[in-house]
């Protein structure tokens, strides 16, 4: 059935007018630029392509192995947790809810759904297109309520799963209250590191500008620090940088609005971090102008800050210079080749995040990098990780799995190992219809 | 390199002389039969051969799917955590420990191993086996300390990942302390139904008599409640499962001590359910008498009680019938076939189960079942089900996958999918080498 | 792309007006009812939205698995042949050539279609609907020709692989003629054997009305030899399966003509196999009436003939029995218990079957089965086994695999295994990029 | 069983003086130095410890998919043929005929095993070893014949399956005698390409002159066309490889006897390929002296002719230059980068090999590489391909597929995707067992 609701509501979002409409919607409630807000409409719409007909049912697929006698087998299953709990985030008011809904239903789950209330009617409208095309009413609970309510729903009704999307600071709070029946997403602050194979000047700048600014930065994938190698000094890469922040505006929202930091406090982090020795603004730093944002909301100019290497690992600033602002912001820094080790001393201490990237063709680099990703990287929760010239942070599709790693709680979206992970548990049903043997006796206890 | 180690371990395990050392070191500090100990010692065995020569490669093995653009491919990765904790109980000294501590170096992980300090000399010894196999000393960090020690240890190195396998009430502290970074495999109040096809009664007696009592009991799997159905009152099935309970005997520890009850606390909780109107006592019910067991640890001989159904799903004895003793005793009681919802509803009720078996080869008994295995069976815990004539609760080989479904911190073990479940997680690595296309443009921001 | 063609193709086939021109369109070349044509149809939607998005992708998944030192890693790929040729018979003029042909395409071959040229002019159109989809007009060159042309143009075009579906006799030559560079699906001569369970008679007799006789008995799948267990005789079957037939009328085309064999020759082999002694005409056996339908075809009723078990497997008589009737016809026997060693040597002698049907509940029966299946029907080629109550050997849908067993040229049809095996080879791609060790020195020769 | 069997045999072939028996058995009747030999025993020992345990039942590993109602359920299975037959020849008379005669048994099929009588003691001997470590002896047929005998048995006996490993002629032969039930993997005529990065010359000459000359060149595997970049010109690659080949000598095998071509034959291909304009003789090309190889045995001095590259792609020239000299011979050429299309024509137009070489980490270099890959290398049937620096031809150990691709007859040995490839089929079951709709009736025929 799910099969088929799939290919109905894809080829819905695939009319020009249905999906105008929710990427108005989503621009609405959402700050980002049109093409951002119809990326989100774009994967999804391609997310539920992929679990059109008999795909559902290849989700639920099965494996058996023969038992040690006659008439035995056992076979593991992908098995629903039963009743299960979502909780989404303001960024993604589409992309999220229905990718993380409907592989809940996929695999067989009840969900109740809790979009941040900002942004719900967004999926308040996607979940009538839904009904339109077959899904049943039960199937889903919708529920609009701040943080509170919900997590004394939570604590009351006990989902046997729980997966939640937001800040690490309440994505901990949660799994503590909950016992650890929870998957999280959590914000990230992600890293570039630009190798010492200096090429295609234009088109990594292009990437690091879309990576730290679209959105204004609020997404989980972000670019919150760039490490680049000292051979790119003698490019254009940073006056660069600066003229592709400046074409952003607010009339077509390329800036936009900040949810969850103002103006002042973020003005007056980047104060904190050019006390620094060494450090210096690039670009920004400035607030917007012209605007009738409230003043509850964060409105600055795409910032970057430089901060030297030695600096960012001295115990005292690295604290100040890894907090995660989820805005248009970024830490800049550059290294030598002998200061790699450096480099990863400063990865391995993060916590909480998500993607990262190495942009580098050269492969001896990447060899290197490689071999220490087995012991740096593996420590670090990086479950997204972009390898190659055209390495980036943000703008997964649907088409491979976006998730944390090196966390038992680490969720994942978007692929068929993603809703599997998430929205299954393993069970092993044993088939031993016998024969018991004709001469079986009753042996002795053990 | 863990292949080799692997391979020359079996082959140690297989040489008489190894394998009773170990048969009788398990029976020194945890009291069972000889069989029962040497399974462990087989199962340890069979389990180091399935991951011998490449196949502890083979469970690195990872995916690629080519991506949206020439010289771009999504790489899944099953990734380890880095440094781990294992805490495992006294029941299985070698068997827990080993299958879970080489599933986590098999996976690339740094474990720090504590087993229950009451029988912690059996893998003492076993890691210097292993040592003499080729494990790398500095592999492995072995500790024994007391569980608030371990506590402590655990808060302040903050592993990654932790297993425990244990008691409800630990897990869910533990849970709560490391915020779900935690993968648990608890006891279980585990269930047997036999169907309404009356067959094979002397073999149906012998395995319930084998899952209640075996290890006096203290199995995580072991039989806690058993359902007869109306068609078995005119067999002598009870009868006969009060022979087979009286064969045991402490000489060879086929009945032995209990470690987590006294023998008044055991005696006490048979008292209080023969006070549950038509409850009656089936066989047992007595300390065991003429041994030297210290009273800090409890001596019964195998007890059944039976309460009518009707009374076990009545409130205030539902907590009471379904409370976990770790010892050899069994709640027993019947139903008619228009009572089935009563079964389906005590068992729906039920938290914290791991095994269980529906002993029936008629198809439409089972059809029934399994109708409403998607409804009942899929919000509980019971893992790990077995199906048909020859169905037990007990006795699991390293075949098959082991471990409690519906909760996402449930752990497996035994099988290449427990092991990369348990000690490994989802990490994506996407190649992006270019090249960047001949015509390439900045486009405007988004 | 072949994710959005196939996508926009599935949902114009899922509009009436084009759905209903199709089945329309099978109806006018291929003699069956609306509804078995529409069926067609149906299918092969169904398969277009089984690769929609990214499933095609998702087909050529990868794997990979760590080498044996640093830098060193191996992929196994699922690898296109390159040219390849389709050829497909009357029967299913739409779905067969659209499952194979997207089939090849999706794994990336160049391939050349033909289909039988009595029913060319469905596909026809399907192309042209596909190229208006988005297929570039140079990925598929389609050909219609007779078979003597296309055995030249294989022979001298030399393609990597040919997909052929149709009869026995060309598979065999053309295997020779291509040195085996060939999938073959033949036509078969399936059997079913009603099990000692006597339960749901209406059901099972129109099922087994439907296998023998729906499309005229012109599938590869259809019925032709039913087994019967004593235990039925007590039951009106036989009749019911009499007035099922005689339902049947030209009018609606749930009987019609049959393209490969003439009227004579169909009742020529029925008076020889009621020469047989003990066989009997159980209904039909006279030509059709009041039509128009070419002499060169043929046109007879429903028709069954009753042949002793112990008759059939006589050597004078098997080969007569087993000889495959692509028309309204098939043959009925019963057995005893006793004789089911006799049922199993007649299944063992036979050759080209395809499906085949276990109708049983019974677990005793169906394990007497499955023991034997190891041992008889291993060495058979039924490839599509069904078992159970409601077992057929028609009508399977594209979300199970189709095809023979037990020969290495055997093609299956539908599912992602099917075109996997089919379409595409493995190819082992070894990365080793060194570094070779700092220390490394000239070994010697070997 | 199996898993059994082959740890036991794998435990066995551990022992050094069961090692060293079968290294010395080979050696005397295979002409290869003691490495090679024992390389071997090595890989056989450790794809049997690939088999231990339970390892040969998750082989049988089958997957299950829900149908589309109630109590409906498909299975596919990796299902044996039954009888089969093996057919291997002298210059692996071990690991060959183990590895694929294991794969056969592990899947459950029945084979008769024919080794080249040349060489057949040695799996005589290693068949007692079997049956000492509980092998059945009526599991395996093992037979000592002319190929002529071979081909009759075959013939009559009709085989499901026929695995020949051997020269393409007689592969041809046999795929149309037994119309095409056969798998192969026949000889190949392999290249290697040297990318435009010059860098550790050395290593790279050491891996040539193995890929060339180890086992005097009588591996399927063997380098027999070396493409080298013009930028290699300024090294002393060419004398390199001159030195290692005049290492070799006939005392320890390093070169030994050619079992296929005479001395004579060998060196009139040589003259043959010196009088096309612009070659000449790099080393080799003289009889081995001192020795008492009969002279229906070949026998020369490691061997390499330079031909010019517009020279090999001439049609005159093609067919004599990739004609397989089964010895220690190779041919050698240059090319600039701008004629890499000409090389690609060049192995475009080649039939029968197996493994490739591509010796490069320049990542655009290897990009061109697989760009054209999909086009060009595609359709060769090149399956083991290494690419990288460290890249070869030969050495495949068991934890990598090995065999051709492009050729839906090709086979595969090694790897648990071989064994499932080629000794065993899909067999879908589809169990379907009710309950029948309640208010279910007759529908209409169709």
């Amino acid at each position: 059935m799910y099969g088929d609701i799939s290919a109905k509501a894809a080829h819905m979002l695939s009319l020009p007018k249905v999906s105008d409409f929710f990427t108005r919607l989503i621009q609405r409630v959402s700050p980002k630029s049109y093409q951002q807000a119809y990326g989100e409409v774009y994967v999804t719409q391609k997310f539920l392509e992929n679990f059109c007909g008999d795909q559902v049912r290849f989700l639920a697929r099965s494996f058996a192995v023969p038992g040690n006698h006659l008439g035995q087998q056992s076979h593991g299953f992908r098995w629903p947790y039963g009743p299960v709990a979502i909780i989404t985030p303001f960024n993604f008011p589409l992309e999220i809810p229905v990718l993380q809904l409907m592989g809940a239903l996929y695999m067989g789950n009840k969900p109740v759904l809790k979009v941040d209330s900002k942004v719900s009617i967004v999926m308040e409208q996607m979940l009538r297109l839904l009904h339109n095309c077959g899904l049943p009413v039960e199937d889903v609970d919708f529920i609009n309520s701040d943080g509170k309510t919900m997590n004394k729903l939570l604590q009351e009704a006990n989902p046997r799963m729980t997966l939640f999307t937001g800040s690490s600071r309440v994505a901990e709070k949660l799994a503590g209250d909950l016992k650890g029946k929870i998957k999280l997403e959590d914000a990230g602050f992600d890293w570039k590191i630009l190798g010492p194979d200096v090429q295609q000047e234009d088109y990594i700048a292009w990437v690091c500008d879309q990576d730290a600014y679209a959105c204004s930065g609020q997404k989980c994938s972000a670019q919150s620090l760039l490490f680049i190698h000292e051979n790119w000094s003698q490019t254009s890469l940073i006056s660069k940088l600066k003229d592709l922040a400046e074409r952003r505006k607010l009339e077509d929202l390329t800036v936009g609005p900040v949810l969850t930091f103002t103006t002042d406090s973020m003005l007056e982090h980047v104060n904190k971090l050019l006390e620094i020795p060494g450090s210096k603004l690039l670009f920004g730093g400035q607030p917007l102008k012209d605007h009738s944002i409230p003043s509850i909301y964060g409105a600055i100019k795409p910032t970057a800050v430089y901060v030297p290497l030695e600096e960012i690992v001295k115990g005292k600033n690295y604290e100040l210079v890894t907090k995660e602002i989820f805005g248009p912001f970024q830490i800049v820094t550059d290294y030598k080749s002998s200061q790699l080790p450096i480099v990863l001393d400063a990865l391995e201490r993060m916590h909480a995040h998500l993607t990262a990237a190495v942009v580098s063709n050269d492969p001896l680099f990447l060899q290197a990098r490689f071999y220490v990703t087995n012991q740096v990287i593996g420590n670090t929760v990086n479950g997204t990780t972009y390898a190659g010239l055209r390495a980036r942070t943000t703008g997964a599709p649907q088409n491979h799995w976006f998730g944390p790693a090196g966390d038992p709680r680490g969720a994942g979206i978007g692929t068929p190992e993603a809703i599997k992970l998430v929205w299954s548990c393993h069970r092993e049903i044993i088939y031993d219809v016998g024969p018991v043997p004709n001469n079986w006796e009753i042996p002795p206890s053990t």
